[in-house]
């Protein structure tokens, strides 16, 4: 046997113990609920994809962070081409068909396409799955992380922007989140905009530069544009963005007034209109919502309204994103199906909760009752009454050896087991339980009847 | 953009819809809520683990069921010997030093290995999570799969294997499962066995042959002993296993005969024993437990118990299975590290559920109400009412496009909605709204007050 190193964690991934796993529950819980509230079904699809479905979507950058699984048994036996051996993009593709599911979107098109004839349209689906990317580990990003999706494929009404954009304040206000923006745009604002400068060919270039306007400022912003070759009096057609103030309405006007020769970029505004009353005749205010005409959500597939909402509080990025996408259907064969989705980031939500206090002070997923064990007799004496406890649907467990007292409760201490049930000799010839309240250290003498009233009435 | 393929499932993996995502949940949940009841606590591990820690605990066989990941980037940049490109097997550990997680005990013992000085020992930990291997996809045999485990590690009391014998009764009898039967051996009485024929340094040999005895038989089992090289006058040493009638009691009293020489082997019988008597403290009868002297579960880290549970309704294997495993946790550098371990299969219970019938006839998870979407002013009273009704715990949709009225129904339909809400001129007027029952295709008017009375009370 080959020597071992220590084991460890593979890098930029975690474990998650107990009380992890009780807040991350609470938070896919919550979305779980929002999404099945507004008529969306679970789908889960299985971590490998075909290296050919995963690729052609997510952009070069995107593509090198795909982790690639090598085929099964002599991987190199199809290797057809020797020299490849000098190039390790050429060996590639003959080495391995298989990658691990980057987003939960390009599943949802492989899906759709698969069973297209068989689903019903609008086809509404909620995912919650992880999802894996070979990024370089540093702090809050991970190489496994979850998401939790919900997405409609087969309409074009922008109803279900509103209801997206619902779905967002009804999953924020149940984790107790009032502090939070929706930055919204449209893409057909953007290549509005980028047509009028005269470089209509160029909007992903033009979306990548502006969408680090947040991070690194307007003058960085322009400074790139001018060394990519934008023309300065271009700029000058796109720079009345930085400048919008106001209420949404007055935004809106805004871009009207600028993209008046565009027909392309004033669709994008009536679209954003259209959505917007749509969310007012459900009774939100648009007070969280913060028309962002740079918001490009990078170079991606989204086709028409993008979003992305950033809580006050904390400043760790979005907490979730979305939009409209309408050709990455085709790339799956499926013409004329257009979709629109919202993704909740787990991991941001959950360091926003913990730094906001909001996560309910629930007791851990933890044992309540201990028994003690300190003989045969008290063991034998444990075992029938433990069942009786558990029925009532109590977490019980006996401690396993009759090990010295003492140890028996301090491992009921670390573990924050609130009850422990001794049986000495004492108890034994009284027929009774001695009950210990671990909080307060009181102990009780107790009948059977008496201990299991009194501990499944807790 | 290169030409895309019709994109396609892997093979071996599957995708699940909602209706088999509310079963999946049903097994789950109850296995879940009955670890917990025995004070196991959850834990997750990622995906990805080094190939030093999954390496080495598998055999040969299974290690070549790891799906291997290759490294990031320029993976070839680490070779450091060329001529590994005529040998697979020499180029893997150079390009590939991380895989899936094969099962879940590997990674409890990288977990515990890594966190033992702040965990509290015996540590119970249960853990429901996919594990991949990359074996030949058949009917029933995946390369995805989840697996619920619940272990111990930390103490050699066998009042763990009476818990866990119980725990399997537990979950059987809540999902309805009656009539199942749990084999149970030591591998000290194997081992007894083997040292008695005088071929003790081939006991892995001889469980590897045994152990197929319920698929080929005794004779065949046989000829592939002698085939082996097992001598004839050392199979008529074990062959008495074949001819075990009887209780419990009897089976391991006729046992201790055969065994009489082998200390081993009698530390065996009496373990079982031990058990067996706590079992039955807990009120269980053994009617669903037999002894099994053939049961080895094949070359596997068993050094204690083992023990496999089929159901005899139907043929399909068995549906949990564990023992327990001390040298294993040495392979992580923890010494004195017992461990015991119960996992369930949820792929097999699964098919076992819906061949009974054993599953609940739940509605599927799907909408309860869909409003329909006839004209824009409808459409703005819909999107007033719809947040009470979901605010009401309902799941509500609205149909996205004002699309003719029979389209609309029969979506709804189509997804077994069982209640549509129609907003029609003549309802505009009177303020009221259509209630259809989708199931007897009754339709009533209703206020909005009345309406969600109606629905929120139904």
């Amino acid at each position: 046997m080959q020597e071992k190193k220590l084991p460890q964690l593979v890098k930029g991934t975690r474990d998650f113990d107990a009380a992890q796993i009780l807040k991350r529950s609470y938070l896919f819980d919550h979305i779980r609920q929002v999404y099945q509230s507004y008529g969306f079904t679970p789908l889960e699809t299985p971590a490998l994809e075909y290296i050919s479905t995963l690729l052609g979507n997510y952009g070069t950058d995107g593509e090198q962070l795909i982790f690639r699984i090598l085929n099964s048994g002599d991987f190199l036996a199809e290797v057809t081409d020797p020299t490849a051996y000098t190039n390790y993009k050429a060996l590639l593709p003959q080495i391995a068909d298989k990658g691990l599911r980057y987003d939960l979107t390009v599943p949802l098109m492989r899906y759709v396409a698969t069973h297209h004839h068989e689903l019903v349209f609008p086809f509404k689906r909620y995912q919650i799955q992880p999802v894996w990317r070979a990024d370089r580990p540093q702090k809050g990003r991970y190489r496994e992380f979850y998401q939790c999706d919900a997405d409609v494929v087969g309409t074009s009404s922008l109803l279900i922007e509103a209801e997206i954009l619902s779905m967002v304040h009804e999953v924020l206000a149940r984790l107790g989140i009032t502090q939070f923006t929706i930055g919204l745009n449209h893409r057909a604002i953007l290549n509005g905009i980028v047509t009028l400068m005269g470089e209509g060919d160029r909007v992903n270039e033009f979306c990548i530069v502006i969408d680090k306007l947040d991070k690194v400022g307007k003058e960085k912003v322009i400074q790139e544009l001018i060394t990519k070759g934008f023309a300065s009096t271009a700029l000058e057609k796109f720079s009345f963005i930085f400048d919008l103030q106001g209420s949404n309405q007055h935004k809106l006007q805004q871009l009207s007034e600028h993209l008046a020769d565009s027909d392309l970029g004033l669709q994008g505004v009536q679209e954003i209109q259209q959505i917007l009353r749509r969310v007012d005749a459900m009774g939100i205010s648009d007070k969280n919502i913060s028309i962002e005409p740079s918001l490009a959500r990078g170079l991606s597939y989204y086709t028409g309204t993008v979003f992305e909402v950033k809580l006050q509080a904390v400043d760790i990025g979005s907490v979730a994103g979305g939009g409209r996408y309408d050709n990455f259907a085709a790339a799956f064969g499926l013409t004329e199906m257009t979709g629109v989705g919202l993704s909740f980031g787990v991991d941001r939500l959950y360091v926003a909760m913990e730094s906001l206090g909001l996560f309910p002070q629930e007791t851990c997923i933890s044992t309540q009752v201990m028994v003690t064990n300190l003989d045969e007799e008290a063991e034998k004496i444990a075992l029938s009454i433990i069942p009786q406890l558990r029925k009532n649907g109590l977490s019980v467990e006996l401690y396993p050896e009759p090990a010295n007292l003492k140890k028996q409760l301090s491992y009921a201490n670390k573990k924050l087991i609130p009850f422990v049930v001794m049986i000495g000799e004492e108890e034994k010839q009284a027929d009774q339980f001695r009950l210990k309240d671990m909080h307060t250290g009181a102990q009780t003498l107790h009948t059977q009847q008496e201990l299991i009233s009194f501990l499944c009435g807790a």
